[in-house]
């Protein structure tokens, strides 16, 4: 199928995916735990994955599916057309707000991202992207991301990571928030990366991510000029879960190489 | 004026405060700095504080007005009936994000908290709540707050209060966040304490607060069963500038006795 084409095929479905999403807001969820106590999945989450396998599977039979919940296919490379899926990115926002989660969705053509969705359902505000053709937050096209410096950004960051970890010095991460502007936390990954990409936010960072937390939202936020790697500024990790910044030009290199120190 | 023809009137106010403020989005705002290069001031800020002021002082004499950008009243107590005003709680993400801002209003007699309003401007949804009848949000009235435990609770906290600070003993502050579920930060005291009162978080602190970030929210937070002290467990400070805590009563006293150690 033409790009085109399949960005219609895909705005539908993401909104049908939605309209499921926002009826089941009013039912009891059913709510798991998985790697730890406040990993969390519920029914939906696995709803909406095979909702969106069943529909690919039947349309796109030689596309492959990389999704959080493990209904796709194992992906150890990203040759041919991959979808990378998380049906609710901010399960955590999802049980606890029922508002501030999201579709999370990536077409990568032989690791190309092609086509980028993020849906934040309860607002129903479609975040869209076509590879070289811009970022529109639903019928608006986003500006490019405009200039500016470490000391008036705002950086999204979770207090987790200011704190002794295992993955950063946090001494040098204290200092980060220290000379920015301000700092927030949402709790959602798909988002973050969609206020980057409007400027609500100029960088976002996290010391672990899966593949399918960024994969739509980079295809949307390299539109506007955002610049995404992991903590080594090597192209960010689609195949496994891995450290993440994405930023405005202009803080990016200078984030990287003066305030985060990789243990 | 009896208290619901003041709560119609309040209504009407903050709405037409909104409208300005949402015709001044596509504006270009006059932004200066307060006590730091990151305490910031607009010429919004300003205007809706004017705004309120001329309308209490021509329809409520006898009132007095308590208002972060001071063009009110001197206040050092709060005899009789005093409005405390923040015209744009969140100046910062009012500036850089156009939207997670708030007026807030608090509306007390004789220090009796009557009426309590957080105004999400862009979102047009207005939290109230009128003193032992309930708090809305829009026409949709907030439930009591359920029984939680701190395991299970998200917290909204700044990076900052985790991060050696001379307030708290931020390692305490970090047991914290290890401790609860998750920690989000949104950058509006208001906007939090009516996310306190909906249930999408289950505390939120501040080390330095203003009576302006907190009159209004706190009148909505206790009508759900909320509890608002300062660090020290005395009532939440109404005059003068200090720490802040607004909590489901299930971890409220846990959170103080367990987690914050004042210097």
């Amino acid at each position: 199928m033409e790009l085109h084409a399949l960005d219609l095929y895909i705005k539908s479905l993401i909104k049908e995916a939605g309209h499921l999403i926002r009826n089941s807001l009013a039912t009891e969820l059913v709510i798991e735990a998985k790697s730890n106590a406040n990993d969390l999945v519920t029914n939906m989450d696995k709803e909406i994955e095979q909702f969106f396998i069943s529909r690919i599977r039947r349309d796109f039979p030689g596309h492959r599916v990389f999704g959080e919940e493990g209904f796709g296919d194992v992906i150890e490379n990203l040759d041919g057309t991959v979808w990378i899926l998380d049906p609710i990115d901010g399960t955590m926002n999802f049980i606890h707000q029922k508002s501030n989660f999201a579709i999370s969705l990536g077409i990568y053509e032989n690791g190309i991202g092609k086509l980028g969705y993020i849906y934040d359902v309860v607002n129903d505000n479609l975040y869209h992207a076509v590879n070289g053709e811009g970022a529109y937050c639903n019928d608006e096209r986003l500006l490019p991301l405009k200039e500016t410096s470490l000391d008036k950004s705002i950086v999204g960051i979770n207090a987790t990571w200011v704190t002794p970890n295992r993955y950063i010095r946090h001494e040098d991460s204290i200092r980060l928030i220290q000379d920015v502007r301000g700092t927030r936390s949402y709790g959602s990954a798909a988002l973050e990366l969609a206020y980057l990409a409007t400027g609500r936010i100029d960088a976002y960072l996290s010391m672990r991510l899966s593949p399918w937390d960024i994969a739509g939202g980079m295809v949307i936020a390299k539109e506007v000029g955002a610049i995404a790697t992991n903590f080594k500024d090597e192209p960010a990790n689609l195949l496994k879960q891995d450290s993440f910044i994405a930023a405005n030009p202009s803080v990016h290199s200078k984030i990287l190489t003066e305030y985060i120190h990789v243990k």
